[in-house]
């Protein structure tokens, strides 16, 4: 030990080579790490992109699929509104992209929607930002590991039993993996991104290529459809239904705003490069393969997905090129999983640390990772996934309601932010949490930019909790506020705890002016007669107390006590009823009742301790009970004398 | 409260109207009931009987039985051997009867096996006899509830895939019917036993004039045998291997000598006279069943039972002496049941008390039963069930070594017994722990009958460990052994235990000549400074210790305390791998290390009593956990004190 005197306290360093002992633990997520292992690496656009683009890309898997599957109950010929309606989300991407970039040069610590939502607009919805948000990182890995899972199912088709299996073995895999922690190194994720993007590319441009000169033929042996067609006739519900569906493609696009510190300097402006060229990508994907789909006919299907369908039509049947695609998809699918394991801790643990959650959140494990957080993000994710039995087109639903509700929070924060910036003077500066707010020059186009993110994200979300209504997402709209409320719940008690143990008013505590003990004694024995000299040195006003519940028994007590008590008083509590805890809690009770101010009672407890884990099952574990009920009498101290035997 | 004072200490009784509030168990168990309320009733031969004869009687339901199946493999001829077996198992019964009978009277207040072995073998014997004899009651009540299911089954065969459930459905409501209390009150238990003894002496009558008479036809749609016929050929070992399965008719023959006390008296003589006649009703019975199984064709089957067979063919058909019949031969076994609860939870209470079984088995429960013995027997009967499908020809295997174990050890114990007693003088006795022993003119003959009833049993044992071997009767071979271990085990905890508590050699407990107190603290706040205050009420030399796991937080800490320490010395120990007991046990350890005789170690811990139980789930429960890492350290005391909030 190093022993570092420093004014008013001692610090004692454990020595050196002093490591924690090993467990069995260990072997599955490693060796603990010390606090001064922290470490903090930055990195560039190309690397950032490959590092939090996962989510956005990997929607890219299933988003034309989901509008597919609703417009084919309008019949094939509906099919024709895909190309369209992708239009148009990514229409709405290009003006998320635009309002986060200016979320980004406004908070270059991170701003995601619960800080920004935090710091503007106050602690309700910063609430409602932070339950959106957890909910939807949970939804995050509930359906990209089940539409990874669907990728490798359209491969292997005698796997498709052991899907839910396959999933939840997968959520626990990205879990342990998490636990050991993930250094965001930048190669781990690189190569299986742009492994993505490269043979997606590679897919849709030969797809074109063969579409525009004749070559592409037609999906052969196609799946069968989960919806068949010309159930009802093409309405503006349908259409808005299929939008809904489809605006899952946008989930993911807010990751970077929570990573800026990643980002070497100019963190800002690398950040904002890399979420406009992620935002192009994603945008160049969706549409090529929305494109893409209908000349080839291929089918909304819970058997096959889309894009496997598109790989071998373009491939011309299931070789090389087709198992890149498909295991380029589910990787990047499994990753997308992996950001929300990174951003559902963090979040915890934020708000956990504002109060609104268990403060356990906030302990970093042995691996200095979050652990409590991403432990609860595993399960809550296998739940649902065991719940919706891993289907991508019944988790959807639930989906995008959180994503856009956070959105519209974050860009309603924004807004508001640079209202408060457009009446600052140039030198004044406002001091929030998260940022610091300064005049802006240009504060009125950023205000109309984020007012603009604002407005159409809440549209919609709107549009999407009416369309979706009935298919799950009023479990989302129920579930959003019930959550809010438990953070407020939790929010009130530790105020209250504060509040409680303060020591603003607190001159000093009280001495006591008198000192009662009780010593519960259930023999005369070593282990009493321990426990009385302890009582002794405590106090002179010492009385032992017996329950009886055998007379002979009592009186053989009585006996012994004579002596070997030293003179102590004792009180035999006659049980009748053969209780044990019962009768003591009654006569503290009274002395607690007659108790004059400045008087503290202790009650010592004799307590055995055998030498080996099975001996505990011959004992009654009466001390442990007491206790328990002791504890929720104010004002009195218990002492336990133990005895090892 | 009425306080009464004795010589030396307070007795404090409960007011009168005391009563222990109500909770939800008391709906199915009844309210508690005072010690005082304990009471004493004796009873009569006639009641007597029935009180004890319902696990003899009820075995005439299955022994028949039994060997008929075993027989089956070599034919119907061998049927033939099953009334000269039947001869043979009453001659084994005579020979146990007698002997059972010297040792009531011998035993006055009770002799069963455990008590006999005990007073005349030794501890090794006795512990034998008692793991045989909590393995038997065990099996009693898996064999006797399965058969009674059987019984049921054969009159609503459509109730046969629910058998399992429900065998342990019953087995849980005998449990309640005894963990509320059953008084042997006589009447409960005339009524069915009487009531199928009346029964069954007037279909075996019937059946045995309808045969003379030459009326008695076969049975009509036999049940499928479970056993087809001619595989093997009539060998000794196949009558032997028949024998030991018809000697499950003996079980329940020795319940009388536990049960003398109740008797009125002379109650040994009562208790003799009761045996005899519950011996004869037995034998004759049984004897009959056997003889009339062959004429009407019966066959071994698990479809339907050979009573049912017999009742249905006596009366030409399913009418209500028929039923009659089913209900009475069901209800009697469900008391064999019975009679297994009244046993267990009285011998395991009896070894408890010895110190061969965890000492908790002592403790009468609120309604004044031995609950934790009754529940224990519940569990243990129901897994057998579950296991062995409530089979009762897949059961039989495993029963009856234990039964034939305890009588060797009882007779042989008793026999011992009578060696000492012709050697004594006419006026001295040998005080023992269950009984006196004194000269007996006798002593040769009742020597000569016990020796025998010890070798016959002893043989039957061997025969049936033999030829039952790889039916299931290595499972009990296996198991006697391991058991009597474990109670080997427990008696030496216990002795250990007591040795080290003694108060032999004890003088008085050392003063502390110093006392040093720790007092762990999380931060600076109302809760720690209680306990700080406490501790300067123990002692002048006090220590707070802080864990730090993030040094920002730990400057904190240091600057309040500074403020509010009240000058006491504050050590920091420093945590890099974020342990909070760890740290504080390593520190604990080293002050120990260096303790001087005489000094005493108090760690004060501070905990935090929420006012709703959910409110627990935001705190670390580390005052819980420290207080078991504490407790094994010898040499120090656990000071908690409570900051309700």
């Amino acid at each position: 030990m190093i022993t570092e005197t420093t004014p008013g306290a001692t610090v004692i360093k454990p020595d050196v080579p002093y490591k924690p002992r090993r467990t069995w633990r260990n072997l599955f997520i490693g060796n603990p790490l010390s606090s001064a292992d922290a470490h903090k690496q930055t990195i560039g656009k190309a690397v950032g992109l490959a590092v939090f683009a996962s989510d956005a890309l990997s929607s890219t898997a299933y988003a034309t699929q989901e509008i597919m599957i609703i417009l084919a109950a309008a019949g094939s010929a509906a099919l024709g509104y895909v190309f369209p309606i992708s239009l148009a989300i990514v229409t709405l991407m290009l003006i998320v992209t635009i309002s986060y970039e200016q979320t980004i040069h406004a908070y270059p610590d991170g701003g995601g929607a619960y800080i920004v939502a935090r710091d503007n607009l106050g602690e309700i919805p910063a609430q409602i930002a932070g339950a959106a948000l957890l909910t939807d990182y949970t939804l995050t890995v509930a359906v990209s590991v089940s539409s990874g899972v669907a990728q490798i199912m359209s491969a292997f088709p005698h796997l498709l039993p052991y899907r839910v299996l396959i999933a939840v073995g997968l959520v626990f895999l990205v879990m342990l993996i998490n636990l050991r922690g993930v250094k965001e190194s930048g190669v781990t994720f690189a190569i299986p991104t742009y492994f993505f993007v490269a043979v997606m590319f590679i897919t849709v441009l030969t797809g074109l290529v063969r579409h525009f000169t004749g070559t592409l033929g037609t999906v052969v042996n196609p799946p069968a459809p989960l919806v068949e067609g010309a159930l009802v006739t093409v309405t503006p519900f349908l259409l808005l239904h299929a939008f809904s569906s489809g605006t899952s493609a946008l989930t993911g696009i807010e990751a970077i705003s929570n990573g800026i510190t990643a980002f070497k300097e100019p963190r800002s402006r690398n950040a904002g490069i890399t979420l406009i060229w992620m935002s192009a990508i994603l945008a160049t994907l969706f549409l090529a393969i929305s494109f893409l789909v209908i000349p080839i006919g291929a089918v909304g299907s819970d058997s096959e997905t889309v894009i496997s369908q598109l790989a071998r039509t373009v491939y011309n049947g299931e070789g090389a090129m087709y198992l890149a695609v498909i295991a380029g998809t589910a990787i990047i699918l499994i990753m997308a999983a992996n950001t929300a394991f990174a951003d559902f801790p963090r979040l915890s643990a934020l708000q956990a640390n504002d109060g609104y959650l268990p403060r356990q959140m906030t302990f970093r494990g042995t691996r200095l990772v979050f652990s409590r957080g991403i432990v609860s993000l595993a399960v809550l994710a296998s739940l649902l996934i065991v719940l919706f039995q891993a289907s991508v087109t019944r988790l959807i639903p639930l989906y995008a309601i959180g994503v856009f509700l956070s959105f519209t929070l974050s860009q309603a924060g924004m807004a508001h932010r640079w209202w408060k910036s457009g009446h600052l003077k140039p030198e004044q500066e406002i001091k929030e949490a998260g940022s610091t707010i300064r005049y802006d020059r240009r504060w009125m186009t950023k205000l109309v930019i984020n007012s603009l993110g604002a407005v159409v994200t809440f549209i919609v979300m709107m549009v999407f909790a009416i369309t979706k209504f009935k298919d799950g997402a009023w479990i989302i709209i129920l579930l959003i506020p019930t959550i809010m409320m438990a953070f407020l719940a939790i929010h009130k008690h530790y105020k209250s705890l504060a509040d409680k143990l303060s020591l603003e008013k607190f001159t000093s505590a009280r001495p006591y002016s008198r000192q009662r003990v009780i010593v519960l004694i259930a023999g005369v024995h070593r282990g009493s007669l321990a426990a009385l000299a302890y009582a002794r040195a405590l106090s002179q006003d010492i009385t032992a107390v017996y329950v009886s519940i055998d007379q002979n028994d009592a009186e053989k007590v009585r006996d012994k006590w004579s002596i070997y008590g030293e003179g102590v008083r004792l009180v035999i509590l006659d049980s009748p009823y053969r209780h044990l805890i019962e009768p003591i809690m009654l006569y503290i009770e009274q002395i607690l009742q007659q108790r004059k101010p400045g008087e503290m009672l202790t009650v010592v407890v004799p307590q055995f301790v055998p030498s080996r884990w099975w001996e505990n099952l011959l004992h009654n574990q009466t001390a442990l009970l007491l206790r328990f009920s002791l504890l929720f009498k104010p004002g009195l101290v218990i002492v336990e004398v133990p005895y090892q035997v």
